[in-house]
């Protein structure tokens, strides 16, 4: 797959309809085939919100090709000392 | 957390480590060599989050071997007059 016809939507602490708009916006455009979510920490649940809304309700031959899960060192926040392991998970979509 | 004698373990919203312990245990039982999270909800970013403590940090040789993810339909909240459509996410966890 070139870069071309992919695409990748950071998936953060909006409501999940707004990535489910992201990815119906993106597969409309052009030929684009495949689209992959990423998101970390609470965001994860929204990833996959994301992706089951559009796939059940708006684009019926949208598949799951693959699902990733692992893990990022974050820097520390304000008034912490120590780095954080943060979860993370990838969700690539593919229109048939 | 809900578990039975077989390889399930269901991930409710107790913190990750709880169910780290229970994969351990599970895994360390007789000749258990796979194990597989359920979970709904916001409960899926807790499911991650054990999975992959378990594996950086206790079984380094456990592997991700799949991982899928759903939708269920649940019966109306109290108060509540629709039901809710909720996502879900597999992950099966094996020994090498």
């Amino acid at each position: 797959m070139t870069q071309n016809n992919s695409d990748v939507i950071f998936v953060g602490n909006k409501p999940p309809m707004s990535y489910v708009l992201a990815i119906i916006t993106s597969l409309s455009a052009g030929n684009l085939k495949e689209i992959t979510l990423k998101a970390r920490g609470q965001a994860i649940t929204t990833a996959v919100d994301a992706a089951e809304i559009t796939r059940n309700r708006f684009i019926k031959d949208l598949k799951v090709s693959k699902i990733a899960i692992g893990t990022v060192e974050m820097p520390p926040r304000e008034g912490e000392t120590k780095s954080r392991m943060v979860s993370t998970m990838e969700i690539t979509l593919t229109k048939k």
